[in-house]
């Protein structure tokens, strides 16, 4: 067994600490909680995206629910929410005294509000040290978020990956302080989303839950039942919501779903894996190509070349997940489990290959480039993902 | 279909609100982190159950790594911790001024500390109001615990049962205030168990589980594939538990599934059961005995008198964790469901039946006016379980 021995030889669940302090309130209508959540001594600082909160009336139904609250408004936090952007958001914090700051949106804007709460806090001559000098943030301003886009996890986690638009350089931050206190999942704000963000957040959930799952075996039973759980549930429910865009069960599965993901919980006590979301930041850093998009492409690629080393839990996924075949060779399960994956992605309405999304050889030469520059060499649950290994699993996915 | 509806005629999952701010430091020779976890400006006051931590070694282990803090400590809490013994512990808490307070041990002793550290603050002519008021216990000395035994889960949650032995009445009461601030998890703590003790705690996680999974469907598919991977957990581990007490994965995989059993994320957005942990309490107050073996006498009779009211989601259970061939007609997959259940609680070595503890039916008439007097008179996911159907259950586990 291709099995790394953690303690005293025996391969054993990793000791580990789960703590997650964020409060859900979830379900249809639930945003007449907020004013309650948010004490009154508060100046609050909604922040959001582009115009689509507005389009839909969230917007004014959040003011309206903080109509007894001091408020201010900060927009156009960008998908992959730029360093340069956050930044304004930070020096009016500082300058007009917002001690609450209220994400209203997706991960983007969630992650995005983070940063500017944790930048207003430490008072640091460059704060993009926050993203690159490794520290976990223990300090930041409270955060509540009202959830639109199920995908980043980010509503119920301590960490966030912000964008430097000027050195084109994705990077992820954490720290106990980044929990939001509370937030709002209210699964009817998903029907209007259009149908590529409600694919490309089951896309993206599915890989949060593999990045954590699809590993080596360390006798983890429950975390991998509910890692198992999740994934069933995303390839269940995932083309019932591209069909039908109001149906709330649906809708609410894959909401709680994508948050489950990536809140500590699955991930709790086994080794994780990441290669495919890092190598994934570099491609979007580099060439502006959706997050999910990137993981559709890469994450079975990367499969594929590290199918020796993650053997036994890709059997046990094959088998678990997709019913495949116990009395097929071994080769052949391994690559029905690799191929199924890769289909779902596709089904899901995302593209396969780096080639469909026109980036060729000269890309993984920038990308494998950027892995390199931002110290991102030895990537994987074993740290044998070396910018060698993302050059042939990126060769894999052309 | 037997299901209620929730909202606007339309079978949903139910709004729910979630948050679980206790940490979990889990795994092999984790008590080195207790020290850090409590303040040294707290004087704490260690409570403990009979001479087990002091025959195991632990109680030292837990004075050596608080050398450095003030400590008290207050031994004896019973088994079904009696409000009568807590008492005592509550006067020396309020006259020595402990103000943290750290339960080693299992259900037992963490309950009676949630007591104590409640009673404590509440300044109440009458104590026992805690539990007869229905008030939500927002205000307690701050908690931590050291877990000794996997059963009842209040290591993470915010509820507790006590028991007055003057009027032979064994109540429940909940409360934010009641959520541990740490919870240290050795499976290694577990090994000097005796065998009963570890059979009981694998029966009592899962009819917790069963409380909140098996009653009707509402299309949360998250939470029943969660509940569903905690019992075949169970299942899978619980005869290697009894056969082999040294084996550290078995132990934490029980652990870890008992702790998840019973800390509000299974039971968020489903309707809930419980009737079977109520009547189970009245004939532990009654006649004591153990609370798991009260529930594997009475569980199966109950799913057996409410099978109509509960197939849809038997059947379910009955083919995703005990492979009932779906080809056989309901009837006979709902009995297998439940003679499952029933054969897997006799192979932990409980008894199956009230007349294997000598119980009959003068104690059925004592067990149901105990409901009656206590006001339980409609139990269960839609209040259906009256005294006489309560009656009709006990009959059946005759």
């Amino acid at each position: 067994m291709s099995l790394i021995n953690i303690q005293e030889g025996a391969v054993v669940m990793n000791n580990f600490q789960f703590v997650n302090p964020t409060k859900i309130i979830f379900g249809k209508g639930e945003i007449r909680k907020l004013s309650k959540e948010i004490s009154k001594n508060h100046k609050v600082l909604i922040i959001y995206g582009g115009g689509s909160v507005k389009q839909t009336g969230l917007l004014d139904s959040v003011k309206e629910h903080l109509k007894e609250h001091t408020i201010g408004e900060f927009s156009g936090v960008e998908p992959n929410p730029s360093y340069e952007t956050l930044m304004k958001a930070v020096e009016i914090v500082k300058n007009e005294g917002f001690d609450f700051l209220l994400a209203v949106g997706g991960g983007s804007v969630i992650d995005g509000t983070k940063f500017i709460a944790a930048a207003a806090k430490y008072d640091l001559d460059d704060p993009w040290k926050l993203l690159t000098d490794n520290r976990s943030v223990t300090s930041a301003l409270p955060i509540g978020v009202i959830l639109t886009l199920p995908a980043s996890g980010s509503e119920m986690n301590g960490g966030a990956v912000i964008t430097k638009k000027s050195t084109q350089t994705k990077l992820p931050f954490f720290g106990p302080a980044l929990f939001p206190k509370f937030s709002i999942l209210d699964p009817v704000y998903t029907y209007s989303l259009p149908e590529k963000q409600i694919a490309n957040g089951i896309v993206d959930s599915f890989v949060h839950v593999m990045e954590q799952y699809l590993t080596y075996p360390v006798d983890a039973k429950v975390q991998d039942r509910f890692a198992e759980g999740l994934l069933a549930t995303l390839i269940e429910e995932g083309p019932k919501a591209l069909a039908d865009k109001e149906n709330y069960n649906v809708r609410a599965n894959i909401m709680w779903t994508a948050t489950l993901a990536y809140n500590g919980l699955i991930g709790s006590g086994v080794p994780q894996d990441w290669s495919t979301h890092i190598i994934g930041h570099e491609i979007t850093a580099l060439f502006g190509i959706d997050h999910a998009q990137t993981l559709a492409v890469v994450y079975p690629a990367m499969l594929e070349v590290m199918k020796d080393e993650k053997k036994d839990k890709l059997l046990q996924y094959g088998k678990r997940i997709w019913d495949i075949d116990p009395s097929l060779p071994k080769e052949k399960r391994l690559s029905l489990a690799i191929e199924k994956t890769s289909d779902f992605f596709v089904g899901m309405g995302l593209k396969r290959r780096l080639s469909e999304l026109d980036l060729g050889s000269d890309a993984i030469d920038q990308i494998v480039k950027g892995l390199a520059d931002h110290g991102m060499v030895k990537l994987g649950e074993k740290g044998l993902v070396t910018p060698d290994i993302a050059r042939k699993v990126l060769e894999q996915s052309l």
